[in-house]
């Protein structure tokens, strides 16, 4: 449960907004590579922490964010032409290049130099690994963080963005909550259905895991347990990284990379971009099966909210079939573990109140983690504290999975190796996992 | 004309308005037996005095109102399950019963005994004839009212919803306004075209009624009165009842049983329940052909404001038709009444501004049961004085319709017996009527 | 740029800001007169400077604009009856005449002579050029402003009424300013494509005019020059007036007659007169052909803004076309020049933020109108300084448009008797505009 006021704290994120500074202070997954395909396309209306922004490819094919209404007199620059290595307004012809330096003003006299006073507000862009990011802040922007699942072989990298309409935090919430698994993804499977010894056999034998929660340099892990084998306990170990970064437990621990961002478009719209590695195309079509594939989306459109929305939404109840549900066939009667989890955090309302929740003891992480933004957004605010991890790019380098300790291990000794980043276990078997969980 | 702050004080109903509080203790009409068929069938999301619900019927039959929030973490359950005897939350397996207890709480570890700590808010609910019941307010709920148009068998019994777009209060206003009647419904019907003696035919001849009004312990009164034959009145007499029930001067006293409840869903929105004794089809038949019937509806959906639309609305100008208007086929140019009563009152707002309008002397029954609820309800907030009626269910045996009185009649007392429910009057004869009027 | 509260005092145009009030002590164009074809023709709703009005034609052919909801209990007259020279609230009958007189009570008893105390908020109308005007201010309405424009026979004239999503400002601004015509216009046109010695070959030629701006007794006037032929410049000479007019350099100044009135139908949507000269069907043809002509609209609806609203709007991006864009066949992708304006005012959003422009020396006029208008208003609210021009019709016979002076000429002196309305210059020739610009 949180305060009225530490709610408030927590999820707003406009340029006002202290939570909104400290995200400010750290790389922003923006839009993906393929939304500008090619130098001088169409612009593309982008909101990013409650800003309204225009992406563009420019004819170099450096990519440029660019406040949405031209510094002369307001006009939307979506309307720009994309042309000449800058984005120039058709309502004066005034030209501004990716970093917002106006090269042309063509209505002016020559001789006002005019053009030397006005900039338009830029945001620097990077791109890496099909995402276009975004440094919103102050000052010189600091290294991308290195976060492995960002950085693939493009055969093996896949990434997939979806919004999702609520704040972005109780999305997130939902992605550290390993105990909802065995019910709103797998409540209506059962053990004796699945091949004993695996992940998925221990995940739907004991649906009440225990938890170990830990504060990090990067953010928070957690390790939740239940029986295994004899002597044995199955840990799924997960990371949530500053400001808005989930590392699932789903999958093998030293084998499984993953990142998910769960980007503010605003305080009550999210873009989750998830990356993943995907080493065979069959493997995603298993994963489709049991339903950790992707949910369909409907076409973009150009609207401010018109990218990556969901076929299944708020306005079709998510295509929830009560015949299904009533019949097992999906415990919540709605397909995909994605759909899913959107359907549950979008209900909560655009931006849940925290003051009417009741936690337990499987909220350990949850609790943990509101507790760190707050108190790390805090110690920014009034203390100038270095947001933890913004100018540390090496400390993004993690793994999250699942492991099979002995059950007098110390898991965090244990599984020290397998949770770095960038190394290979070729003696680990995927089998293990027994399907997707 | 009221202040701008009665105004305020007497159109909120929601948790933490005054009149909402009044309101909340009494019983209040929620749904329709029918909305849910059966043990165990899809919840349904209701919204009642500004509150989010959910209803649903359990495996033995019993009716739950829950609010919509989860309160674990604030997952809707509308996507609930509903089994053993629960809702059983999607999310995390909760399960909550009827009385909001919950039951079951398989993610958390079985020693942490949470279980007995959480309770969902929960509205006891009651079904009689058709509808079912709820009370939202504090401490054990008193009886349910004694309306007889609630208790009647069921084959005599008709029982329809229809939500409007407006606030509960001027929807209510043109029930209590008979002048009204003369112009909106019947501005184009002419008396010559009557039966001599009917009450139809009275009214048509005289369209401006003189008005007398009472308090009563259950709370207000009025007689409309205007010439019928020689030494003879013609009285409507009709009925507000605490909270927000009506009583039409319809048909014929002593033999009318209707009461109509004016619930509010929130401050804008109203679903109003008609409660009617109707003997036989044919008769339904002839009140549809003169306009009396019910308008056509929209299929329901599962949306928040998705149940009983009418296919006739604000974003239709009802179907308005400005050469019936101008023809006089209909005064309006609106078919069939509640239609006409529908546009009228939602267009004056969601919440119409009291401070603006001029009230005339057919207003006094408006004026009065204004001040009885602000009176009313000023002293519960203020000296904890009893809601009128809301501990006394005997006080709602009252009917309502039209009777000829000698001129010299005291009308009160001419009518005690026939304003009597559960009595029957095998003497009169209702052809008197002359059609719906 | 304005200071905020500068911007909020400018744009705001509700009965309670000052500009409103302002904006009242003047005639205003409320609909066109075929909006109402013929008496007790079907009312229709009209916003206009911030409220919600009734406008009917009565049984003898005079125009009422009456508040829409009934003095007595807030019925919308939307639903009334126009007939016997009034207009008749179809709830209870009550009947208001164009003056808003109460003319018939049938729903009171004779006696009470409620009648006489209940008026109905209305506002004078008068018919001219195909223009309902209204007078929405206190007192005596003074006399209709001279615009020769709404003063043409009627063969000559054309006026086009168009809805615009955003505030009146915003899209008065757009027209006092000549300097975006070379680009948002017409900057795909290249002036050897023209013919030597025109208006349009000068104007394509050089794109960055210098401006002068005086302030008048009716508003502002500024002159826009550019080099012509040698010795020679081409001045584009164009108006504001008081509240809300502007007229174009558009054309030959002697010869063209236009006016825009500009007015605000609430704080963010503006309905666009435009009332112009037009001799000939084919100049009308030639016009279209290029951009110059009207953009098609929707069928009007009975909705409060459902009156001339485009089939190109923001939700589909003005029909922009990318690929015209960057093929040079429009600079903005968007066809016709009223289309581009629209498109680029509503994308400021529904109220320009003045705080965050960057005004160059194109931008003079559009910095002396608000100047004048602040200052204007301000003298009105605090010192009752009469509104310039309001209480003097003839201030208004003014015209605007385009003339070649010799250089060293004063312009000023050199187009007083162009610039006067109801004059002809048979001596001058309209071929020299070259084509629209």
């Amino acid at each position: 449960m949180l305060r009225a006021e530490e709610n408030q704290f927590i999820t707003r994120v406009g340029p006002d907004a202290p939570m909104g500074r400290f995200m400010r202070r750290y790389w922003v997954p923006a839009m993906l590579s393929s939304e500008l395909p090619k130098p001088d396309c169409p612009p593309v209306r982008v909101v990013l922490l409650g800003e309204r922004l225009i992406a563009f490819r420019d004819s170099q094919g450096r990519v440029g964010l660019l406040d949405h209404l031209c510094p002369h007199r307001g006009a939307s620059l979506f309307f720009a032409r994309s042309e000449e290595c800058g984005l120039r307004c058709v309502y004066h012809g005034w030209q501004f290049d990716v970093e917002g330096r106006c090269v042309d003003m063509p209505s002016e006299p020559p001789e006002s130099n005019f053009k030397s006073k006005v900039r338009a507000t830029a945001y620097p862009c990077r791109e890496r690994g099909g995402v276009i990011w975004t440094y919103m802040g102050p000052g010189e922007p600091p290294p991308l963080p290195d976060l492995e699942a960002n950085q693939l072989p493009e055969g093996e990298s896949l990434v997939i963005a979806i919004q999702r309409d609520c704040n972005w935090l109780q999305a997130l919430e939902g992605d550290i909550d390993t105990a909802h698994i065995g019910f709103l993804h797998f409540g209506a499977n059962r053990a004796e259905d699945e091949i004993e010894g695996t992940f998925r056999y221990y995940t739907l034998k004991d649906r009440a895991p225990r938890y170990a929660v830990l504060d990090t340099e990067y953010g928070a892990m957690y390790g939740a347990y239940r029986p295994a084998g004899p002597g044995q306990l199955y840990w799924r170990i997960a990371q949530f990284l500053f400001p808005f970064y989930t590392m699932t437990p789903t999958g093998l621990l030293g084998h499984q990379v993953i990142a998910r961002a769960w980007v503010p478009m605003d305080d009550e719209h999210t873009l989750l971009f998830t990356m993943v590695r995907q080493r065979d195309p069959q493997s995603r079509e298993a994963r489709m099966r049991q339903g950790g594939g992707p949910p369909a989306l409907l076409p973009n459109t150009t609207d401010w909210y018109g990218r990556f929305r969901m076929v299944a939404n708020e306005g079709n109840d998510y295509l929830m079939d009560r015949g299904r549900q009533e019949r097992g066939e999906e415990y919540s009667g709605i397909e995909l573990v994605h759909t899913q989890d959107q359907a549950i955090t979008e209900s909560m309302g655009p931006i849940y109140d925290r003051t009417r929740e009741h936690l337990g003891s499987s909220d350990a992480m949850v609790i943990r983690v509101r507790r760190r933004l707050i108190a790390c957004a805090r110690a920014f605010e009034q203390e100038a504290t270095a947001p933890p991890g913004a100018d540390r790019p090496e400390v993004y380098r993690q793994r999250s999975g699942g492991a099979i300790l002995d059950e007098n291990a110390d898991w965090i000794a244990a599984t020290s190796e397998l949770r770095q980043a960038y190394v290979t276990h070729p003696e680990l078997d995927p089998a293990i996992v027994g399907g997707f969980v």
